[in-house]
Order: structure tokens, then C-alpha cells, then sequence
């Protein structure tokens, strides 16, 4: 049986989601509670890979194994709780067929940057935005936001340690808000390169603080440069916020 | 010369706001960090005392000592930055009158309580909001918060340890409200007995829940009898969120 799960994670204390050899991450913490509550071996298969310090709101993954069929899956939540700390939540668990894959099937996945945009830093935002104190003008990053839209090959925007061989990434939309003091960008695309967020998020800083020209902007993403693009900001005003699938049809409940 | 400084903290990290021997509290980082300043021992008198784990949007304290008189208040949230800790922040400073006292002339305090109101906790939530997973009913709530609005004696919501001789404290707004999955009770007044907010909180969640009916209400508050009302909720959901004072003249910038 196969199990699709959505969780949400805080990624500060946690080097990210994927595991690894003598570090704590959220997929190895996930797999000590679920194998607890199942007494066996599972195999966990997660829709992406988030970098040390990055979060989610919403992540999905699936579980194989022998696992309780006669189980309503709308249990689950409640019933792992007791064995994950704080910082990690199991919010709903389907049944799938077993086609499904919790990372190719994936239609776009969107991603939110928080920007604490004040002259001092909060400290309810800390280790949860980035801090900049200079204040961003939201028409022109939007204004840029609008070139980054559609097909393009994003090499310039892909941090060195990219495997990718195919760089060519369809951005589904990318817009820039300000809530308060609370600047988010929100991106969607079929795919991200190596820091790719975090690299168009300061392109569009250095353009809202007029370090870059608007005018520059569709040439730095032609000239495949990564030297060109603007800084990569740091993990922590990262946030996966939303995955869609291709098919609804592999939701059995 | 007298500074009025505004600061802001999590209180997740420390017993408290005042002072106390063998523990970490925001008073003590606050004042190691702006004698590190200033080069001299200084005097802090706080707003108000939050117990251990509550936290502050906007707290006010003034510090008395050898400032610098010929530096302006508005750089030291600047300087003072780099000797905090994130989880405390200066957010503003005024020069103000030698006989401003920063708790006897508050004319009220605002205090914010927050709940997550869904049946799994929310890790971005944890230690800064109180987790009900039955689904509390707002309306019903605001209908019970009128009746604390105004001049009460409010025995009933004391914990045991107050020390006030006079128990009535003259409520200026009570309201709850729904945002999402995050449910806000705010409450204003010129005085709060010892958990008064973290009672009332725990009466109108009682209510929500139709532990308590509506109806009861008013015999509770006359009956002085901390037994009637409804439990003490946890510190992490308590912010203190504004504070009023009697008169703007004593900001002297």
C-alpha cells in the first residue's frame, strides 16, 4: 500500500529535508515516527529536496510498506503526532495508487521568499524572513517579475553544484506583495534549478533597491551568466507553500 | 537624561521580562547590552512584568543614567542592535521628561492572545500561540466578551500569588476574532491582575467550546470565585501588543 502524505515543517533546526549521514533532517526524523508507529521498515519517497534552514507549509511524500490497511489514512495525522517533535506536522495522508510518484508527477511547485522590510529586524521573523533594511520598490520588482515569466533557460540563476543538464525551466507566475512590513515573493514553476529562488529573489532585491536597472534584467537572464543575477539570499525566508499534480486521479480518498 | 526606548521580543527564551537572580530574563540581556553601550551602570524601569515565555510586540521601558546627551535617540535602535541577541529588538527611542515613569503613567495596555484553531498544531505556531483542536465558536465568544467591558472586580480571574489589593479593573475593549486557522482574543485595559488575560482567554475559549454557557457569565465576574471561570491558558499564546500612555508631552522627540 502507498500512502501520499502533506506535512509542514519549520527548517531551522533541521539540515534539510533529505537524508543524510550524520545530520538531522526532516525525512530522517519523519521516517524514525512513521516506522515507530508502523513497526517496519518503510520507504519514503518526497516531492523535492529543501536546503538546510529552508521550510514548508506544504510538502508532500509518500510512504510504502506494510502499513495498516484497514486504517482510514484521515487517522494518521493525529495518530503520528505524538512521535515527531514540534517543528515537523503531518496534515493529511491519502491513499494512492501505486503508480504514483511523489516527485515526477509533479505539475508546478510554488515557493514563497519573506522579506522583513524595516530598518530594524523583528524578532518573531528571525530565521524565518530575511532582513532588508533599505526599502524595496514593489512596482519595479513587479515590473522585472513579468520577464522572468514562461520558458527560459534559467542558467544564469543556477548556483554552481547544479546537476541540471536541461536548465530550461517554465515559470507559471512570479509576484511580488508587501503585507505591513512583510515584503513575499511567490513563485511557481514546472521545475527549480540549484538555488533558483533564492537567486531570482535577489535579483529582484538588488532591482527593488536600483542596484540592477529594470532595463538590464531580460539581457542578464539571456546571457546565461550566473556572475550577472544577483545575490543568492539565505535559506531562511524560504518556504515551499504549495505543490500541484498532474492528475487528480491518483487521490483514492 | 531620561530615554524612552520600544522594544519588541520573543519571549520563548527567557523567564520572563523583570529581572531575577540565576535566570535569563529580557531586562537582564537589555541592560548588559546598553551598558556595553554606554559605558556605565544604568537604571531600567519596565511597562509592565511579563512572566516567562509571554511575549511583546511594543513593551516600553525608560533607562536613567550617563547617556550620551548629544547623540539622537533615533540612531540608538542602530547601534544597539549589534549587542542584543535576535529574539530582543529596540525598535524606537524618544527623550522624555525626568517625571516620566514608564509603568504609573500607562493609561492601558493591550494584550493579544493567539490560538491555532485546527485539529493539527501548525509548526510555525509552536510556543507563540495555544493550540485548540476543537473548533471554538467566535460569535459566541464576542457575545461573552461584552460582558467583561467596563468597571469590574475581577477576583474570578486571578490566579493565586496576586498580590493587588484592589481587584477593579476598568476593561476598554474585549474582542475575538477569526483569521484563517488563527483565532485572536485582544483585550485593552488600564490593569490586569495577576493572569487576568491568560483566564479571561481560557473563559471565552470555555465558551466557544460550550463548556461554560453564555448565560453564566455575569454570575462568574459577580461571584469573585477563581473556581467558576475557566483555566489559566499557557504563556506562548500571550503577547503583549500596545501600550497607551496619559499624556504625549512627556515625548520630548
Amino acid at each position: 500500500m502507498k500512502l501520499l502524505l502533506e506535512i509542514s515543517y519549520l527548517g531551522t533546526g533541521y539540515h534539510g529535508y533529505q537524508v543524510q549521514k550524520n545530520a538531522v533532517t526532516v525525512e530522517g526524523r519523519l521516517q524514525s515516527a512513521l516506522e515507530k508507529f508502523y513497526k517496519c521498515p518503510l520507504m519514503l519517497v518526497g516531492c523535492s529536496r529543501t536546503d538546510a534552514g529552508v521550510h514548508a507549509e506544504s510538502f508532500f511524500l509518500t510512504v510504502e510498506g506494510d502499513l495498516y490497511e484497514n486504517m482510514s489514512p484521515k487517522k494518521l495525522p493525529f495518530a503520528i503526532t505524538q512521535f515527531l517533535p514540534e517543528d515537523i506536522s503531518v496534515n493529511r495522508a491519502w491513499r494512492v495508487e501505486d503508480g504514483f510518484h511523489a516527485r515526477y508527477d509533479v505539475m508546478y511547485k510554488e515557493y514563497k521568499y519573506l522579506i522583513w522590510n524595516e530598518p530594524i529586524m523583528s524578532p518573531f521573523f528571525c530565521k524565518r524572513a530575511w532582513h532588508c533594511p533599505l526599502r524595496l520598490d514593489i512596482e519595479l520588482m513587479n515590473e522585472c517579475a513579468a520577464s522572468f515569466v514562461g520558458a527560459h533557460d534559467f542558467s544564469a540563476f543556477m548556483a554552481q553544484g547544479g546537476s541540471a543538464k536541461n536548465t530550461v525551466r517554465d515559470i507559471k507566475y512570479l509576484e511580488v506583495e508587501r503585507e505591513g512590513s512583510l515584503v513575499t515573493i511567490k513563485v511557481a514553476s514546472n521545475g527549480f534549478l540549484y538555488n533558483m529562488v533564492r537567486i531570482i529573489a535577489g535579483t529582484l532585491v538588488d532591482v527593488g533597491m536600483k542596484r540592477i536597472p529594470l532595463g538590464d534584467i531580460e539581457n542578464i537572464i539571456a546571457s546565461r551568466d550566473r556572475k550577472r543575477a544577483g545575490p543568492t539570499l539565505p535559506p531562511d525566508g524560504l518556504y515551499l507553500s504549495r505543490v500541484v499534480y498532474k492528475n487528480d486521479k491518483f487521490f483514492k480518498n
